[in-house]
């Protein structure tokens, strides 16, 4: 698949980000023989064996909840030539025609510039919470384990690893510029705030959701890609809903559609949008 | 049809809901034989049938008035799995490319957080209107009453029957956040006292309306889904106009497209969208 | 035509509209024989017809002026399961795929909330501009008069008898709902007095343009549908122009697309569209 | 072409305008032999000869930039009923299914109601740049020769020729409504020194830019069209440009997407765009 | 290609500049036979080589990432007719269909009006922050320097001659004009300084990312086309977001969606997009 005649088009950090939706094209797939659509769908599947078998590279498979979309698949990689490769083999693997572009994102991991937000929390929680005494060897401690919880937090954006989980929730989002709610005119203090309120619910998630923010400003219609991975719709219904309170949301927060996958192997892929 | 693989996705508490409209192609429609037709549509009233023996599973049919859309369904299920499921299948029921989506929606039944002040409404009323001293046996048995009428209330909220009435109105909603009109910045308080202004309008068309909110927040582009149920489209729209003059609605609603269709059996709806 | 399972939906007052605006195939009208397009447009004409002999039932038929749309019709009758299955077959008419939808709109006849506005400056009228005592015979007879074509003004909003005037323009209409134009935040005297001024303007336009308003709140995606019938496209564009100018437009109008049809007979019509 | 059962639909003043744009659908073209292309260029060419032969009436042809259309016609004419005749075989005239509308706008021809301003205009101009005394011979000379000018400048906004230059721009244009940036709240005095400004820059553009403003409140979606016509692409970004400066533009210009096209001989277009 | 019968469309300055991005149909292309495959290849081959011996002309070639688009163009040459009938000859150059248009923009090269801002500049820097006495044998040879590069700089403007570096980036833009942020409502003045500000952070990623932009006012439904060459799609991500905090871009930046694409050699993009 790789080739020698291109340079790759890896990031500096992290890596590239695809979301791609698709309707499956029932009236084209019906034109098949039996045999072809066998051979299809071992095309598909070999192809997403070996994108998985790429280093550093993931690839998400879930259908899609009502007929916005009928199948999904999120793809992680460092090589942007190489996702570009990939992502015009996925749209070919069922047959021309056969899956037909509902959305797609691109976006890459970044890390967060406002997490110094987080250690400073974590100091005046120790302080103010736990009783700890600043300098004392119990705070020191506490702020070491701290310390590498956010390292492996800070290596979690950049080069995510995520869970199985079932549920999948994609929607893109942008930051207001509006008159008074202008969120690109506060200065970094004012939003380093506003999102330590906006962390600290997506602390009380934790376990159940899994969220990845990934920027897309200058590379697709809005400026970030949400991820969120869950076991139950209730806890994305929750979790969006109770940020929407947020100040950094109610006045600031921008979104494009909402996307809800389900994570299945592939077999049980195949049946559950009738191919 | 459940499929041992896969884990259900049933969440918590309440059930998924799926508006799912569709147009007919009939020229695609056209290139049946009269024995294919006959088969497509066994197919599809099979399909309903099981839909409906599932437990816990409602599943409306209803034709849209102009042609927006021609065919509708509600289904109301608890596992999304399985909600995904037989959305698929009822887009294939009539064969491939008959039934080309025209709109859908995904949401899921919910509690409301502002119930408390029908309870407080229910005191006031008793106190004020009809007489009756606080804490005496009258006042007591009334809020018993009450009490159960309430606990009714959430159950249906949560696990509804759909009564067989013909008219069927969907409209996807959702909460302004702009300038001076901002519902996500607005306190509890604040939120309840205008949502039980909007609650005492409704409870004016009861009777004639039977309105369903289903929340929608992380799940679909609107924040709510709302489906009303009536005998006449004359209280469709005088409640929807009537609402508009709220405050809630006047400075905080924003509306998608509104779908109205009628309950049929299958037979009758075969014939009126021309199958 | 009428289906005896069916429980037809009549409205308590006024009845049901739909505007349906259609693009011709000519691609799939190429593939009939002379014989099959022969066909097809008598089965539209003994349709147009059939819907033209039921009891209360209107239907305007009319090209449309640039390629946004072909051919219209507008369909009045207090059924909307009449509605529903005449419009479908509409559609059908000319054989699958030969009309497919432009834009559709759901809408129904109502009286004006605003009319007694009318029965005031009526009194005012007679006082200042004529002169006449109030209470007098001359005053008396005259408000007998009015009542009279006020009464008659109120039958034709419900149950109009549209003229056929070669030139038809339909819209869609709302009121504003944004910060410090907020037409639903007003209170009832304040709107009156802006409908007055607008109604005003209307009249000096009577004899040259006939203007129906039919509500659809809750029916479809605006709250109003406008529907004028002229004689000539100039007088279309200065009544709309003009009222613009109103503060009941210029602060809290929105409009939808406009449509200008020509009322023809159908085998002018045929003709004009290439049929 | 002219039917003698339609009563014709002329306008007390002015003449009715389609701006008609298209795709051309090379995958249909491709179908027809070569002797069927060569008569549906035939076909077009003469029913462009037919409608230019028609009294009154003109039609530009052109090529359009970027596949956003392909091929352009405006259309002027007295009679509604024939341009929505020759409309429709316009689109017909290369084959069913080939050209496919990209856009389209009517409007009719209009004196502008803020024109005295350029009367006003021109007295203020001779006094005050040309030194000439008010009421002298020459003021008086040179105020004729104006009137003359400005009979023969509304003459050509109601009945215009329009020359032969080579580039062709087309945009819709409606008027602000929002909040403090109201058009339409305006009295007519500040209106008609807003335009006045606007008309000065335009007269800065005289000689390189030929401007026609046609009307189209309730005909279409925007409230006018502007076509341009110039030697230059240049100079229509610099008149677009410049104006948006202007107060009636920086805050009350709303404007819909931009065509530009190039008036070419049929023989030569039929080259350009490949057929 | 060119063509005696038609005047060329050279403006005064600058060149035509065009997008062009397409959806690949392999349905279509799938119909083709494997001789008629590489017949379309070689065809598209001989065009682009045509294309870029023609005089003052560079057309780009790459592939675009994700399914919003697969293939891209960006064409800059003087005139406007040669723009017209190359632009349509790449649509139809891999056969008719098989390149369906997914978005496509018309700008021109420009110099800006703001760019003596920067000689300004150049002086306060020379002043300030290298301690050159004003007037000064170093200054003025500085400052000389300083002309030329200002030179090469507006003549980059006009006449750009683009860096073969693998990522393109593409989006148009507004200035808004809405209310207190209206940015044609500012004087010169105050245009000029937010410019300059904007201007200083572009300079900071000099050598990595190549900057274009080209003016669109009164051509497309933008007002300006903004190309961004770059070695390292993390530069495009973060210049667009950085310069999103700069009050120009805050209060008054309009942005279209973007578009990422990878320039490739023809055959590695053929098989990029499995052609």
């Amino acid at each position: 698949m790789s080739n020698p005649e291109v340079t790759p088009l890896v990031p500096r950090e992290g890596w590239h980000v695809m979301h791609l939706f698709y309707h499956v094209d029932h009236a084209q797939w019906s034109l098949y023989s039996d045999e072809e659509k066998r051979q299809a769908k071992t095309r598909l599947t070999e192809l997403v064996q070996e994108i998985r078998s790429t280093p550093d590279t993931h690839l998400l498979v879930f259908s899609i909840a009502t007929p916005k979309a009928d199948l999904g698949f999120m793809l992680l990689t460092p090589d942007l030539q190489m996702a570009n490769s990939y992502e015009k083999q996925l749209t070919l693997s069922l047959g021309a025609g056969v899956l037909s572009p509902a959305y797609s994102y691109l976006s890459m991991t970044e890390s967060s510039e406002y997490t110094t937000t987080s250690a400073q929390y974590a100091e005046e929680t120790l302080v103010a919470e736990k009783g700890l005494a600043e300098g004392s060897p119990e705070f020191v401690a506490a702020m070491k384990e701290f310390d590498e919880r956010m390292a492996h937090y800070l290596k979690h954006r950049l080069y995510p690893v995520l869970p199985d989980w079932p549920v999948i929730c994609f929607y893109p989002m942008a930051k207001r510029r509006n008159g008074g709610d202008n969120w690109y005119s506060l200065d970094f203090e004012a939003r380093k705030n506003l999102m330590a309120g906006h962390a600290r619910v997506g602390r009380t998630y934790s376990g159940r959701i899994l969220q990845l923010i990934t920027g897309s400003t200058g590379l697709d219609e809005y400026e970030w890609g949400v991820t969120l991975l869950a076991k139950d719709t209730i806890d994305v219904r929750h979790i969006v809903y109770e940020m929407r309170f947020d100040e950094v949301t109610a006045r600031y927060g921008e979104f494009g559609d909402f996307y809800i996958g389900m994570q299945l192997p592939l077999d049980v892929l195949f049946r559950r949008i009738c191919l």
